[in-house]
């Protein structure tokens, strides 16, 4: 985490419902510094409070006006853009670093950093983006590869979150993979399940073999392993009880015993 | 490249305006197939229409309403809330995925698959979510980790790029960083500016090495290392020209010759 997260400076902004948006981007990803450029009237009836969320709490009503000269005095300035150079004949808007490349260089150095939107449809003008020390563009199709100055602010402010989240809202899943020796106890079972419905003895261990590497690439949590173990114990023991009344009652097995036949016809995947 | 781009369902969306940001980003990002579960009114002179950038050429107008059952039905379906289950006491929305880790899983199969966004607000309900077959959840903060559908969507869609752009924008910087005899060459240069100058010779090595670490890491261009080059010619030339003339007129240098001095007085960073 560094020490400073970035400010995000909005430039411009012709409608007052995509600062909101960006307030609110702001506020999902962990930061609160909003500083704005020859901003719309932001009235606290109207959009930008409409869109900003729980942010309006704070984040928008606690936004500055400063100047663009400001901000190019005080910080590393990332200009973020769809619109880049397309060689390194013109540098003006080139080279570009990726949302994810910014974020990984942002985790290396301590530097107050403004992250930098321009206006609706033109962008930052190349007067501006002259004056800002990285260039940062979002990938995106070449069909249409302008995004709305809301969306791209939360796209940016997205990838940007392990530098400003201290902590999410998700649980931590590191610890709720089952224990190994209980995902090895239910392929243990497994293989007793199969025999006791006389499963075919040259499928068994492919099919075993399947199931291990089906739950190993799901990662199961210990309470699906143990509903499944439950499941297939009381399956397995009901399974047991019929072979017990087929002996008791002396009734033929209609499902025969396929442990005798050499059962290879069916595929079992690439396993074979 | 999966051979099937996913569709994205949006279920009983309140205002129309998100279904129009919702568009935008998926033209954005390569995506085209828009299903609408209960879609409020779509006028073409509205909010929907105005929001969704130049997929209200296409995306919006072909989007088709469906019924949840039926996307249900025909799709590997993955439904996104910002509200995961906290462990794996309960599953119905435990274990999750983030967007990064559903791209990369994604990868590795060939399925019709349904990226699904719940209404507004509350998002999509729990009995709604029990028929989904994954949970996708955007790490935000804990303080205020709900996303507006609009933003949630967008961020889910750019995650998902490598999947569905099948060519950005950017242009290939893979052969821009500058030939590498050319920058040793520079730095080369660099030495013969520092001896123009009388540079002490004993940070001479210190400081050319300095310089080797800053346009190292910055992976220059050509035209940055050659215009770099030119100016650094141009001011070695005026520098031995400078010492011509001192040594014409007799006149003494008031800079001195650092070479002479011991100079390790001076820091020159970690490099010490």
């Amino acid at each position: 985490m560094s020490s400073h997260k970035p400010v995000v400076v909005v430039v411009d902004a012709q409608t007052p419902g995509n600062v909101g948006t960006i307030a609110r981007a702001m506020k999902n990803f962990g930061l609160s510094d909003l500083k704005l450029v020859d901003p719309p009237p932001l009235d606290p009836g109207g959009e930008a409070y409409g869109f900003a969320g729980h942010a309006r709490e704070d984040v928008l009503p606690n936004a500055e006006e400063v100047s663009f000269e400001d901000v190019v005095a005080t910080y590393h300035t990332v200009g973020c853009t769809a619109i880049t150079g397309e060689d390194s004949r013109r540098h003006r808007r080139f080279p570009y670093t990726t949302p994810a490349e910014l974020a990984d260089s942002l985790q290396t150095v301590d530097s107050r950093t403004a992250i930098v939107f321009g206006r609706e449809g033109r962008g930052l003008y190349n007067e501006e983006i002259e004056q800002l020390d990285e260039i940062c563009s979002i990938p995106a199709s070449d069909d249409y590869p302008v995004l709305n100055l809301g969306q791209a602010a939360t796209t940016v402010l997205y990838e940007l979150r392990d530098l400003t989240v201290d902590e999410t809202q998700l649980p931590d899943r590191e610890h709720e993979r089952a224990a190994e020796d209980d995902i090895e106890r239910f392929y243990d079972y497994f293989g007793t399940f199969l025999d006791a419905q006389r499963y075919n003895d040259r499928k068994r261990e492919k099919t075993q073999r399947l199931m291990r590497r089906l739950i190993g690439r799901a990662h199961p949590t210990g309470r699906e392993i143990h509903t499944l173990l439950g499941a297939l114990r009381r399956a397995t023991e009901q399974l047991n009880h019929r072979q017990e009344l087929l002996d008791q009652y002396d009734e033929p097995d209609r499902f025969g015993d396929e442990t005798a036949g050499d059962g290879d016809t069916e595929q079992t995947g690439d396993d074979a």
